[in-house]
């Protein structure tokens, strides 16, 4: 292993960037790139899933405590080329094709030692102020947070590694497996993600909801069961009885379909909450009790990477199907403003283009 | 194995039971004795704990859609010896004491067979109506659900291995152990226990909050490492940072209790909600997606009875000083009454006195 | 519900069924139809698949310590038709198509109660002296152990449910799901199962060993990812470093497969022995140990069988091809015998035919 | 933060170690004092336990592939005072008194990041050739494995928090908690803190065995409700049935003791192989397949110095009764040699002195 950094010859020292200045307000700009340091990779940036966390930064400038106060980089659902290593990490890696987790944590603290490295207290994570992102040219990260894609998936496929691994978290949280019947609310990227992994996992029902038709009729092209406009129609045949639902995942953050979920819950089922809606919600906890049901959220994810990329790898997954438009870095603000307009899924950006 | 019912020589055919005619009439009353089924055991009772649910019944008749229509008797927290035997039970079990799991699950439903049989839909449950309880002389039981007790235990401190069950429950569900640092939120007979079996089970921080000092005072007693009187204390200090608390068991059944004790949770911890509140709850949703927390709730429990009677057989849990008062058949209704006044921890009932 | 037996109006009061008389001696004999005590249905039989320990049954009269003392009737892999139900069981059940769960424990041990009843010491277990299996027009069997199937699912296949159990049990041992790297030994019966239940999990690469190339060739057809014939072939590229497979499912009872797979498995891998062979084995207990590894066996299965149904409804597992002859009831002799002669995966028997 | 080494003004620039030249030649020497890397503390040794691992260098020269080639500094069950941190640790560590948690791991691993930072192949661990290790007045060691003790932990007890580890290890792995019953085998060190974590956790039945009466004798003051000589005793009555025991964790590395222990656990108990012995073992797998017994081994342990020092420094596990013997460094000679005398149990380095 060498004891300096290794690149290709050809770098350049600038790079082309999008950046957001304040809220609304977004724009090419220019910075040197980057130098991996010794656990580090240098990574050729090729396309980058836009996520509803960058459009809220763009039209809010901050969530929660989290304020854009320096302009910033967006994006972190990203894929592309390593092109440098540091000194720590093997040359051999110059060209590989890899998928970014974007978070890397302390690795140092009580929940990094137990293995729950999302919970980290110190994480850095791409897009997150004052952190820049992946709508740039060149990025760098930690050498084992940039995994390795096979051929067979492309570079759009590898950068929404990302939200799949989402859906591979929350799935995991609902011990969704063989059998499982799994009522999913919400038919966005998300929702439509771990639809895929549920039906990956042997899922036997999958029942999804949604208020858009064209989203559902998605969710069925990839594997509901069952799916329930709820501007119309309801649960209830699910809640009869006891609950026919083994597990409830949230992916729309609203709170009529958390609460329309609960009773469709069997007793000692999994409830998690993946949409993020309002700070408060409230439940229907004589029901939780009297079931010992378990509701519990997902905060990102951990150890995800190498089961999402084999899944998507292997076809179980469609991740090209759900990118309904294509744009450069110039056209970074039409990519962000394009999210929530009817028939769009996912946007991506591909910063060498 | 005898194929006929194996009884002792001097059973009555009848036996005194103290009967709820209705919310707030309460006398006693003639019965026949009951006789054991096939795989029953008949048990003549000697201590009865009053729970919050029997208060309950006799005060207001009810609890959720449970109704009193017919005269009930009441009483659910019982031991006693065993005088006859049904035929698939092995006779030598006459004159064995025996603390008495008061509910018998379906045992062919799904619940059941996965182990979660408290969650039976079909499960009978003393002094649940139409099911009569253990205000009597004598009960017939299910042989396998009348747990056999060593003579070291008290006939009290057998009644009480049903409470000391639901804080052993409550204590599996949040994962105490070594180590681990709990909050206890009430300090009520099930607060207490729980703090019990946590300090049993090694956990090494044990917050209790209560607004009764002499409550708080018992808790210290009984392993308690800090005391909150949450008139005017608060939880601040477990709260800090990103919480210390890696465990929160919830026994007041007050909503400011629950909302006090969450952000004390580090990330990954479990709530366990076992005090009976409202029906709908206001939770801080944001804080547990961040968190990824594990919320929860008890209803009963499975498979408790031995390690309870273990725990206070071998003395690392104290029931008998839990007793602050004991009361005739006669006087049921003065033992119900004495429930929720100062300084009474438990009243029970000794229908052999 | 009623209080009696309903049945259908033209069941007869004696069947054929096919009598082991004593080892090596199996043929025709008449009986009377059994009647469904009230928790049983009687179920018309339609298909048997064999299974090696019906062979090992008939050529030597025993296994370790069951022993064929009295006349038995073999087959416990079967499906049917409910014709009668006792008192406590929905008389809407006749008519319905049922996979039957061969083993009914007694639902009142420790065991039992904690829901892993396939270790419950009582259970009484179809074709497991003194109790007779289903090589029968009809037999009885606890009504929630007749578990329905939809049209979908083959006579055959509803029979296979049995042996997919066992796949399923030991995916659920060896904690296979998306992403798992598998090795699986052996790819008789058992091992093709597996294989398809850890394809239908999501597993990403399932590397299957044997000594006969057709097997492996059917392996392949199932989801092997990789096969190896060890007669020519090592395991040693799966060995390299500090093992590359998550878990390991032993189907052959085969020691060398054993010792080969071991060093296969990281660490904090599981190893799940499903094949019976010797009573002793000798393991690399210093690997063991350095790795962390869990060793475990399985002992048929519990809670399984939806699962299975589920899993074959839905076509993720396929059933009938494994399938390769078809007996009448008097031909049950020859089925056994095709068992283990080449070309052969699974021999079922047909009572009705 | 300070970002440069912060430390004591009177450090020395060379200190003293005892140093094993090859097998069965060790000897006092003079090192220069380390200094600490940024994410690392350095700290004066208080007291250094003596393993078996360590007499098995001196009196070998290697543990498997582990071979003394170079000069080594033996020791890692050791605690101390900190006095000089790295760049990145925060200065008021300083003067803080530590148990050291010998092996510090890559934390870029697959292990790492699950939290199975034990079994990380490229760990780090005191006194494993080439690494030095604890018989110096200084050592370095990463922060975050610098765990801080109260005043109440002796400077001795707090080094056996080292091999009190390797018992909270076993007991998590063995499943330990209120009402199990544990058996235990060899009352040596490991046997003897594993018997008081049992205790701790509120295990019910902790048989121990041994061939040593005296050290059957600690084990009974330490919570052994039975101890069994198996020079003359024996399990049989522990295996009567199908088995008596929940649990059962070997700590003394004798195959008999692995076979007499096998048929006393059941169904679905765990074997927890602690003590090391030959590189193969002979298993009762029949009776492993048919009780679904789960074995398994430890390899060091992670995640347990809070868990340890909570239970010592709560005084639930009494360390300072096992110290038989102190040394000074010049003395280590002897103090390996005491090692396995009669009434010696634990042997400890006291560098300072």
């Amino acid at each position: 292993m060498s004891t300096v950094t290794t690149t290709t010859p050809s770098l350049p020292t600038t790079m082309r960037v999008s950046l957001l200045e304040r809220a609304g307000e977004i724009g090419p700009a220019e910075r040197p790139v980057p130098s991996p340091g010794p656990d580090e990779v240098l990574v050729r940036v090729a396309s980058v899933g836009i996520c509803g966390s960058d459009v809220h930064y763009y039209r809010h400038g901050r969530i929660a405590d989290f304020v854009v106060r320096e302009p910033l980089v967006l994006g972190h659902e990203a894929s592309g080329t390593v092109v440098a290593v540091g000194a720590h990490v093997d040359p051999a890696r110059v060209g590989q094709r890899v998928a970014m987790e974007p978070g890397v944590p302390c690795r140092h603290c009580e929940q990094c030692k137990h293995g729950r490295y999302n919970l980290c207290p110190d994480v850095v994570f791409f897009a997150t102020p004052p952190v820049d992102g992946t709508f740039a040219e060149y990025v760098t990260l930690a050498a084992d947070f940039a995994h390795p894609v096979p051929d067979t998936l492309s570079d759009d496929a590898a950068a929404l590694i990302e939200p799949l691994s989402v859906g591979v978290w929350a799935c995991r949280k609902a011990e969704v497996g063989a059998g499982t019947k799994l009522l999913v609310t919400g038919a966005g990227p998300i929702g439509l993600v771990t639809v895929q992994v549920a039906r990956a996992l042997g899922a036997s029902e999958i029942v999804v909801t949604d208020v858009d038709p064209g989203r559902l009729a998605v969710a069925e092209r990839y594997g509901a069961t069952e799916t329930v406009d709820v501007r119309t129609g309801t649960l209830d045949h699910l809640a009869a009885g006891a609950g026919r639902m083994d597990a409830f995942i949230e992916c729309s953050g609203a709170q009529p379909a958390v609460l329309a979920g609960f009773p469709t819950v069997r007793g000692a089922g999994r409830i998690v909450l993946v949409g993020m809606g309002a700070d408060e919600l409230t439940i229907p906890v004589g029901l939780l009790q009297n079931r010992e049901l378990v509701l519990t959220g997902t905060f990102r994810y951990a150890n995800t990477y190498p089961t999402a990329i084999a899944l998507a790898a292997s076809g179980r997954v469609d991740l090209d199907g759900l990118v309904t438009g294509r744009f450069g870095l110039d056209r970074a603000e039409e990519a962000l403003q394009s999210t929530g307009t009817p028939g769009v899924i996912k946007s991506v950006v591909r910063p060498g283009e």
